[in-house]
């Protein structure tokens, strides 16, 4: 089951820039920064009620953030669903013809196990399913 | 106040082919489809939680979804904050810099009356306001 609009990820040129923005914009300040050396992406978290905003900067120059600047420059780049229970939403949505660019969920940003759906299955939005890890 | 993330925008050059993509998606059915005619687009609504995600389709070559989608490409169009008190926030922001498309609220979809903040303002990402019409 998708619970929610977990967060929706912003592609930004200058991570300082885009956070003193969102900051005048929502009058609150980031609850957290963290970077992903995987996905080679530095993050900045607001809060709205329930959902993120999650502004990704890219930290090199072959960073998938980079490359979409590049492609259709600063703006949305994905919209994140939390799921109930990730292994059983792939195997549904692969059944439903849907594809995934990771059908093993990996380590997002956030404590949370991730996967993408593929764009070309959902006319073009890089769609997220994510799951919080217990500890 | 921002309360939350009232809705996600997405631009679709076909509404018929976009419902029946998020039905498989999220294993709902659309709870209401409406016609702006101010706006010439129509509009599919599917609810996660508390966030809509709205479907847009143009009616009319010279929409702003029409134009957008020959810009850009189908894809994410605007994110809408509900906020407490929607003059109040356009008075706070626009001491803080922003500017927007109207200043004067408008009626929009799903009984709201509405505002757009200028992009040029906000790294290009149309941000829309929104706040429930009290009937």
């Amino acid at each position: 089951m998708f619970k929610n609009v977990e967060h929706i990820g912003i592609a930004v040129k200058d991570l300082a820039q885009a956070e003193e923005l969102y900051s005048r914009l929502f009058n609150i300040l980031p609850y957290k920064r963290e970077t992903v050396a995987s996905e080679a992406v530095s993050t900045s978290f607001f809060k709205v009620n329930e959902t993120k905003i999650e502004l990704l900067e890219a930290t090199a120059p072959d960073s998938v953030i980079a490359k979409f600047i590049e492609r259709k420059g600063e703006g949305f780049h994905h919209i994140a669903y939390e799921v109930n229970d990730l292994l059983s939403e792939i195997e549904r949505l692969k059944g439903k013809g849907f594809s995934f660019l990771n059908e093993i969920p990996k380590k997002g940003a956030d404590n949370k196990l991730v996967c993408f759906l593929n764009p070309k299955t959902t006319n073009g939005i890089l769609i997220e399913l994510c799951q919080e890890i217990n500890q």
